[in-house]
């Protein structure tokens, strides 16, 4: 199912991320964000490399019950993996895209170089 | 790719779609928001039934560029079907569900009883 992740705060959409069952007891019995990444197929505690958890706020259910919204306290006020306040950092608008986003931190200081 | 619909002056989170390459195209030529709907596996102008078009300020991209934002402008202050504000009218919180938005309209007169 997918599930938004939106700043409890400021209303930024900071990620779409997905769940599955797992993660949304998870979600419930600890109050951090949990997802479940389909790329690599497998159950996933937001800000566990990073640290950068998400405490959660509010959850809301759609009219079809087939999509979630979390209102998230984002830890390190950057919630994407580039470093950015929000994953949906780019506007495109005629043919072109810019960045509308600020940049918090450095990703190769937070997970290292791999 | 899954499309989330935000207020573009309240950012409130109104509803997760759907779109498709055609839908996209649409949505560039046409300033209005035009999804993918699943369940009936046909392109959909929103509000082409209930007249509650989204015309749309912005559009973003996430850093996996799977994902995207719209930010709109929502005629007649409801998106969802249920004559809520936003699809996600429902808060779950200590195993019960309230509403948390408020209804705009009702379906009935807005759909017409079929």
């Amino acid at each position: 199912m997918p599930v938004v992740a939106q700043d409890a705060d400021t209303l930024e959409i900071l990620m779409l991320a997905w769940m599955n069952e797992e993660a949304w007891r998870l979600c419930l019995s600890t109050g951090i964000a949990h997802y479940y990444s389909r790329s690599r197929q497998k159950l996933w505690r937001k800000g566990e490399s990073s640290g950068n958890e998400q405490k959660i706020a509010a959850i809301r259910l759609d009219c079809d019950s087939d999509a979630i919204v979390l209102l998230v306290h984002q830890k390190g006020g950057a919630a994407c993996h580039t470093g950015h306040r929000t994953c949906f950092y780019r506007e495109f608008s005629d043919g072109k895209m810019r960045v509308c986003a600020p940049k918090i931190f450095d990703p190769a200081h937070v997970y290292g170089r791999k």
